[in-house]
């Protein structure tokens, strides 16, 4: 059955991970075994509206079913794991990550209902596990999410080393320094490929440790005992949590955590012992005007002004517990995500309006990047020193850079491979080259609806919202060739019509000479009389408003 | 007919000009006497769908058109003159301004037509004008545009200093510093009211003299002299074109300018005399390949992304005469606007992806602010010595803290007055206070409409956006109370039909039983048929979906 090991290939190929919106789904294949290296889903772009999420097209997988030995996570973030929730119904495979990773999962996964039950298997960094034909290590790394690995996966042809995201955090806030010795012993043993996340690639020098933010927090809280305190960040940066409430607990502030994922992810971590909390220092939101407000810390959702976050409700005054006022200092411990800039502004100018002060990432220093710099991604790169190198997670320009960095190191430019979705890279014993690629792209999520909204939906979403739409909608009489009722317009989006009456008299009369001309001339193909009434009522509403709504002319017969 | 002068107060109030999309426009009145300061458009926010163009409303000039002594230009940005071939169709004043800023308005209002032709009335920068009552001075000023001013406008109270967008470039390409001298001698003579640019006011020290930029283009093209260069900014930056043009031909290549706005400002700069450009430098695109990619500037729009604009057309392969390849190097001598942040990337992926070479300004010096930094705006505040001061041009989040610079200069709390839209700003021999609110707000311009888009509109647009929509159409017979054509159902924008014909079916259904059910009770209240409908429907395809959808029920009958 099995065929010659000599004309099998090692496989590598990226589902997902490709694009602005991050969703990670890495592929390795070999023979009858295939591993899959995280599952993370996207956030829509601008345009695909009413989209709720994007998650990576797994018809590859579904198709090759039996080969998946396991799915392999690095950490717990909605990218790397996301989209686990979809694709569990439709493949079945064994589930291994660290404990913080698979809790933030479980508590995803509970929302949903499967055919057959998820395995969750938890692993320690430092583990080796087998899946088929591979072996797969898990490397601690340190990034802005506790219990984060890279992967050390040993196949026939060599070692794959995939970093997830990390970056070098030499005064980690657990203690835990990146298991940097680990990737150098694995250089020495010889690294095929090294797989790297690029996003930060762009940025010279250092990441700075998280530490760093306990120290600004510090100085802000000796600063402000006289104010109430608010700090908006990531829900899943479980050590900045702790530090916000190690600095409140110091000042002796009551700490309130509001956010339906801050509540989530601080209850997991807690459970879990990723997070202390002293006695008593802890209190519910519904208490919070119990104590004085410089009493009180607060830990909110929303530092990327998502629309009905904790942050916002507050900013616009929605909160039912929190009126934000002249007292309060909101910290927003994060930066803007590209795309957000225009939101997290709209919430910062609300509360100045409200009299509150506010610290941005860009005036204080309140914020730290999870993702490794230059002189970090060059360091991961001496350790391992890798045959081959891919540079993953970031945008094209990310990968393009770190391209640079590779060469800058004297990496040759013909074992450098610049991913895209789909595209198999081959390795066998004579080397890597580009192979066969594979079905990839975009499932978009809306609602219940898993890859039901296609481009011609969206391009009518999009249409819609431009312009509008004019329905006219008429009952013609197909034996006698009249029009028995109607036309009648309604319009949504297009103008206000209280206002517009008399163009909307214009557009009815129209349509009907539009429809009594084909009735005329014998025309009762419905294709040919709606076309009539949509060309002639188009060109004389861009005519007069230059504007294009969406016409729908619906004819019914009796 | 004159009233008791000491009666009279002077009002100032903003129409325009704060929040994010700025588009300036301030009145300044004593007794019969109006006059207006710029007049510029925004852009639409990501809820407003469709729009084109945002403008203040001037429903409180119009119903004073008769006092209205004049519109004074600070500069040709379009949030500053945007406005003006729309609100004057409605106002009738003579315009003032400089020579470039009118050339550039001019161009604007040839493509629109007047019952009145506009007045342009040249000034030059030290020129006093009377307008009614008052005197306005011009005073020059650097920003990203030439002939840019501010204004002493002395009125009976009290002198004003408006600062127009400034920086202090002491530097500047065409050797012209901005007037400090004259700032310190109307500060000895006496300012009431200083209203000073706001845009930078969180930035500490000074922003870079534009020269900057000359010194790092010529860098990069001492470097790149194998390459062709194409440099994307912003068109109305008429020092940094020419810049780009002097190290074009200092480096022996030819210049091609593409882009509408570009070749349009260029036209205008030229033929002012405010660009010089060597005998034979300059090609036409459609020469553009008649010459080696490395003896070729590329001047072009697009920096922010703009879809369609030249570059992006570049980007995306849709440009008739140039081919992005990898010998080229785009350079974008630009920041993006908050908001475009994800455009611009979009942009630089896909020029990555042809093989080229990026510059970005994170990256390289090649872009410099024209807005004023801190020290800047002190220097302003301790040259004018002004009595009261308001921070204009900005979000809210800038005027705070301009408002806290000026604090902290000293001046007293009870002298600093943060406007808000309408609200008016009174002064007398006793001093400065708020008093009436005039109607001011947001005007949408979509298509040829002018204000006949409100909110109810726009909320149809994002609701046929999110979810799209499902058209119930039904023909009744009201004698028989019978449903004599469908219910057909048409939708846009909701599921793909094809894929979907089960569900649509079920709906039919639905919208049947519940006319019938109607029907068979005798309702025919179109209101109540309509609802029944719209609600059966609704819950159904919520529970199926999780998607509202609009739901348009049209029943004719016969």
């Amino acid at each position: 059955m099995a065929k010659n090991k000599k004309t099998q290939k090692l496989k590598v190929v990226l589902l997902g991970g490709l694009n602005e919106i991050g969703k990670n789904l890495t592929v390795i294949e070999y023979g009858n075994d295939i591993i899959i290296v995280d599952c993370g889903l996207g956030f829509p772009d601008d345009d695909m509206p009413g989209i709720d999420l994007v998650i990576p097209d797994t018809t590859y997988l579904e198709k090759n079913s039996d080969k998946i030995r396991g799915i392999v996570l690095t950490h717990g973030h909605e990218d790397h794991i996301g989209a686990l929730p979809y694709v569990l119904r439709n493949i079945h495979a064994p589930i291994y990550g660290t404990r913080l990773t698979l809790g933030i999962l479980s508590n995803k996964l509970s929302e949903h209902s499967f055919a057959k039950k998820p395995v969750l298997n938890h692993v320690n960094a430092g583990d080796t596990i087998k899946l088929g034909i591979f072996s797969v290590e898990f490397i601690h790394v340190n990034h802005s999410i506790a219990d984060a690995c890279a992967l050390a996966i040993k196949t026939p042809v060599g070692l794959i080393v995939y970093s997830g995201d990390f970056k070098i955090d030499l005064t980690p806030i657990d203690g835990d320094i990146i298991n940097l010795t680990r990737f150098g012993e694995l250089g020495r043993e010889g690294v095929l490929l090294l797989m790297s996340d690029s996003t930060n690639s762009e940025r010279s020098g250092y990441t700075p440790s998280e530490r760093k933010v306990g120290e600004s927090l510090d100085n802000i809280f000796l600063r402000n005992t006289h104010k109430r305190i608010i700090i908006a960040t990531f829900s899943s940066n479980v050590h900045r949590v702790q530090q916000i409430i190690n600095t409140s607990a110091q000042y002796n502030r009551k700490v309130v955590i509001t956010g339906r994922s801050m509540l989530n992810i601080v209850g997991v971590a807690r459970e879990l012992g990723y997070m202390s909390v002293p006695e008593g220092v802890l209190i519910d939101v519904n208490e919070v005007n119990r104590w004085p407000g410089e009493q009180i810390t607060i830990i909110t959702t929303g530092s990327q002004g998502e629309p009905m976050s904790a942050l916002y409700r507050m900013a616009f005054s929605y909160h039912n517990q929190i009126v934000i006022n002249s007292n309060d200092l909101i910290i927003l411990s994060a930066n803007a995500i590209p795309g957000n800039e225009k939101l997290v502004n709209r919430i910062i100018n609300e509360l100045f309006k409200k009299g509150a002060d506010v610290f941005q990432d860009s005036l204080v220093d309140v914020h730290v990047s999870g993702h490794a710099c230059q002189e970090e991604l060059k360091t991961l790169m001496a350790l391992t020193k890798p045959k081959y190198f891919m540079p993953v997670h970031g945008e094209y320009k990310h990968l393009i850079h770190h391209r640079i960095l590779a060469l800058y190191m004297g990496m040759p430019e013909a074992n450098i491979f610049i991913p895209d979705l789909g595209k198999t890279l081959e390795f066998d014993a004579e080397g890597a080259r580009w192979g066969a690629v594979v079905p990839s792209g975009r499932v978009l999520v809306d609602g219940a609806g898993v890859g039901d909204i296609g481009n011609i939906v969206l391009r009518d979403r999009r249409h819609l919202a431009l312009d509008g739409l004019i329905v006219i909608v008429a009952t013609v009489d197909v034996d006698g060739m009249t029009l028995i009722s109607g036309p009648d317009i309604v319009s949504r989006g297009f103008v206000y019509v209280r206002e517009s009456e008399e163009l909307m008299d214009q557009m009815r009369i129209i349509a009907r000479d539009a429809l009594n001309s084909c009735l005329e001339n014998n025309i009762i193909e419905w294709t040919h009389l709606k076309t009539k009434v949509k060309d002639d009522l188009s060109k004389f509403i861009y005519a007069k408003t230059k504007r294009k709504p969406m016409i729908l002319p619906v004819v019914m017969n009796v």
